[in-house]
């Protein structure tokens, strides 16, 4: 079953199914291309991973075995950082550079990078704290699509990722959460961006997986129904630029597309 | 103008105007003491100052002026981490510790230690993105005072402060939102714990100014109505511990209670 919000022509909100054959809800038929999809659930809080795979963290620099983290590295995307499939991604001014202008680019250090980064969205279907590994999946509503959009240049300078992570539409997500008996323990994620493969799972693999995660979380923070955790993207992150089509296909999900445009 | 949210005998949410002779709302009185004081908003995220006052930078080693922050130093609490007036504080199990035992505290270190951090609160009254310093003041709705409960154990071994910073109960608001006229530009701010006075601002002062940390957070984020920004605590922080009665007292406000308790 993979759920879909989506507003029809008259604009009412409705909640159907995305199936081989289109859109279902209430007994209609949507076509897909000629609606608004919105944000299949809005969270009241993104809790996202940082390493947790094995290649991406070689790409960041790290040792392997010994650089690898204890316990998963958390951080957090505000909930106006929520997007949903084929909204804009309007790169925002890049804060640093705008003060300290001059330099034009710098892969190691990050300057004037916003990048992109595919990841599994777990989505929360109840209200989880304390939560043990083995009762974890009960309250999975199921997964999604998160495009963890980063702005280097300010993250590389912020003991908080603020500005880098939670700026305005930092965060697509969708188009559907699709329920757990769809989607392997450790799928297959893959980032296209204008129909060339730049990031893909399959060779790689969660450092902590999801049931991990969860319980790690919910010893600190009460997740929320709609909440998501975003696990972590894998190697060949890369920057976006204005006129990109950014997709990430995750098996079992689907393929979340966005479009990417430099600030009016 | 103070403005309180709270539940009346019947459970019924209220607003109301906290005056000198007591709560009123629709025409009737209420007494403060005996009714379930509310946090005054629901804030979708609270934008946290960490390094705004001179005397807490000297506290934490920064040597001055060197050692100033160029920009706001920003951090993120998530929804899950509100609680209003009269609520308790639980302190949160000590990640880092109960995996790593041994150590009895170490003040330095911030092991096994849970602070108070008392703050002002701004509070948005209109959805603001891209604000100018000039017309910050017009989309605050007012001040509240919060306490940035801080978990030093984990913040401390933390990239991003998730378990340090966004664990439930950790802030603590209210207990009304005193309008703009009533506080002043850099208000004093005092930390009260059982009795005595543990912070207090008056011989210190904001490194960056309420309309400057407007203008800087909704460069990139937008924020909403009710969501609240954390001015950065002043010096003398401090640990919580169980049984303790700790108040933020701000000049304007009022003074916001609450108790502390282990977890059972």
């Amino acid at each position: 079953m993979k759920i879909v919000r989506f507003q029809d022509r008259s604009g009412y909100l409705r909640t159907g199914f995305w199936t081989d054959s289109g859109i279902e809800a209430a007994g209609q038929k949507y076509n897909p291309e000629k609606i608004n999809i919105l944000p299949p659930v809005q969270p009241t809080k993104i809790v996202c991973l940082g390493d947790n795979y094995i290649e991406h963290l070689k790409e960041r620099g790290f040792k392997i075995p010994q650089d690898i983290p204890e316990r998963p590295q958390l951080f957090l995307k505000s909930p106006n950082t929520v997007i949903g499939h084929r909204d804009t991604i309007v790169l925002p001014e890049v804060g640093i550079d705008s003060r300290k202008a001059g330099d034009l680019g710098d892969i190691e250090t990050g300057k004037r990078r916003i990048d992109y980064e595919a990841e599994l969205g777990v989505v929360m279907k109840r209200q989880a704290k304390k939560v043990s590994e083995k009762e974890a999946m009960e309250y999975i509503m199921g997964f999604t699509c998160v495009n963890d959009v980063s702005n280097r240049d300010d993250q590389s300078v912020e003991r908080n990722w603020v500005r880098g992570k939670s700026f305005d539409n930092a965060a697509p997500i969708g188009p559907v959460v699709a329920s757990t008996e769809l989607v392997s323990e450790d799928p297959r994620v893959r980032l296209i961006l204008n129909g060339e493969t730049k990031q893909d799972s399959k060779n790689d693999e969660f450092i902590f997986s999801v049931p991990e995660v969860i319980a790690e979380i919910t010893r600190f923070l009460t997740l929320e129904p709609g909440d998501i955790i975003a696990m972590g993207t894998p190697s060949g992150v890369g920057p976006l630029s204005h006129g990109d089509k950014v997709e990430v296909k995750i098996e079992g999900i689907g393929t979340l597309v966005n479009f990417v445009q430099k600030r009016e």
